[in-house]
């Protein structure tokens, strides 16, 4: 079944009220936009986003047979994951687990199971940021009406060309960035809207993890109250610009750091080619545009620093 | 009127179904364990926590006439702040305004004003982050009942006592933190559940703000799901650890670091005597104490380091 089938076929059963996005790391990166997808546009639908550990330890109270729980792991066994799946099923909640095993254990917690795609020759809209937010908004026309839905049906169906285009854009800027930068020994990185998920995601995941890189996200709007006193002209910065509403936020950080700091990046979604997605909805996909492009970057950093993608020092490597 | 009273006479007029917590920087800080509470305990309110000018650039849709809009902003001027209350009122939204400075803008925009003590000889109970909890404790038991209610008003008047015991304790520590880590350029602060919001706080007020420090916040949660590869014996972290049902989130943290890190302060809430508040809703004050002993070490720093809490090179002083 795809996300329009499933979420019929829930909504046939129960009258969805909340939908809580529960993972991990990465994968909790991409429930973010969604979580602001929902918050944006959903006048009865509740969501909630939450690192899986949390969710196990401090359950909602509001958390009830009505509620959808999505559950998100690559591997589809890391421990928190799964028990939050299993503590979902505990409180008779509608569980869907999204993973790239079909052996993992989240599966058993799971009503209703999404294998996904994923590498470098799958379509985005079949990865797992995408079907999550096909899901949410699935269940916000089903359960309120959702007046851009054909919009954001259209986007999904556009994304995955305009990233092609895009990766080609910025393969040689990457490599210019990698080779200026590969000394450095931190990143902040900034942007707004439903793309600060991926700004925390390109962080903790591309360069803390994958680099061994100390790094930072900060939201556009929170730069300006506190943050940029740290800036300078040594220390650099990535800013993700996206297009739509909160694009304003994203532009004043960028004419400040042009006149403060020397080290930025930017990579802005509108230039990037975004623009083809209706304005009604156009923001809500910056981030399945920034995961991809930023892909991009990490690849040309971890090739001119010799430190491979995949190595890890802990993880699946010590007892933790 | 107080809290109770507020609420009360927001009640009588119409039936509150959300509690929007908007505000910038520090004053954010301060409405995150509201934020962590509501989520929480709440069956029926609907909360939401926004920097200022997301909240005012991509306003929700769900904000109607029966929303309780709270914003703080110390000063009462932030233009981003000012702008999101008048946006509220807009809408038909029932604004709280909190601020130290009589004569605020944000005055103009709020329904009722909380003009808060502020200060080092203040009782915490009167400073925002306590009277926003308050509120929140106010609205949860009138609009669906509270079953922690008296536990949790027992907990405010609890709080300052135990504050000031920890301040003592923690006195001499400080300094050896502060004598050790002065020459660092870069700390990771961790903690998890109502206390996120003050590992942010330390990182983006106390360390980039005020000492021009790099510094990022971890969820204890999402730790292990990244951010901990960058561990070893040359990087500095704070952990921030919890009484309450996320204590298990640090304590787990705080044994990983214990075998790979070496440069790690511990602030225990649960040493330092917030015990003598109620198991039921002592986790809720774990930020209060963290935000006042966490000030300790600040001042410690700026001590060693010759860099006044107040020194800044943009803030206030340049266009932005």
């Amino acid at each position: 079944m795809n996300a329009e089938q499933v979420v019929a076929a829930i909504s046939s059963e129960e009258n969805i009220t909340e939908v809580y996005l529960v993972a991990c790391g990465g994968s909790l990166v991409d429930m973010y936009p969604t979580k602001y997808f929902l918050e944006s546009e959903a006048e009865k639908i509740v969501t909630g986003l939450y690192t899986a550990n949390e969710f196990v330890h401090a359950t909602p109270k509001r958390l009830n047979p009505n509620s959808l729980v999505i559950v998100c792991s690559h591997g589809g066994n890391t421990p928190e994951s799964v028990h939050a799946a299993k503590r979902a099923k505990e409180y008779g909640a509608y569980t869907i687990g999204l993973t790239h095993n079909k052996e993992a254990a989240l599966i058993e917690h799971s009503d209703h199971v999404f294998l996904y795609e994923w590498g470098a020759d799958s379509d985005v809209k079949n990865n797992p940021m995408a079907i999550i937010l096909e899901i949410a908004s699935e269940v916000l026309k089903t359960v309120e009406g959702y007046e851009h839905y054909e919009d954001f049906r259209d986007g999904i169906q556009k994304a995955n060309g305009i990233i092609k285009k895009a990766e080609e854009l910025v393969a040689e800027r990457a490599k210019v960035f990698a080779d200026r930068y590969q000394k450095e020994e931190l990143f902040y990185i900034l942007s707004s809207g439903a793309s600060y998920g991926h700004a925390y995601g390109f962080a903790i995941c591309s360069l803390m993890e994958m680099q061994w890189l100390h790094a930072a996200s900060i939201h556009s709007g929170e730069y300006f109250h506190g943050p940029f006193e740290v800036t300078n002209k040594e220390t650099p910065f990535i800013l993700l610009v996206n297009e739509g509403r909160t694009r304003a936020l994203d532009e004043r950080a960028k004419e400040f750091l042009a006149k403060y700091a020397e080290k930025v990046e930017i990579v802005d979604a509108k230039e990037l080619g975004i623009n083809t997605i209706s304005d009604t909805v156009v923001e809500f996909f910056n981030p399945v545009l920034f995961y991809s492009v930023m892909c991009v970057y990490r690849e040309a950093l971890a090739n001119v620093r010799n430190h491979p993608l995949e190595t890890r020092r802990y993880m699946g490597k010590v007892a933790y």
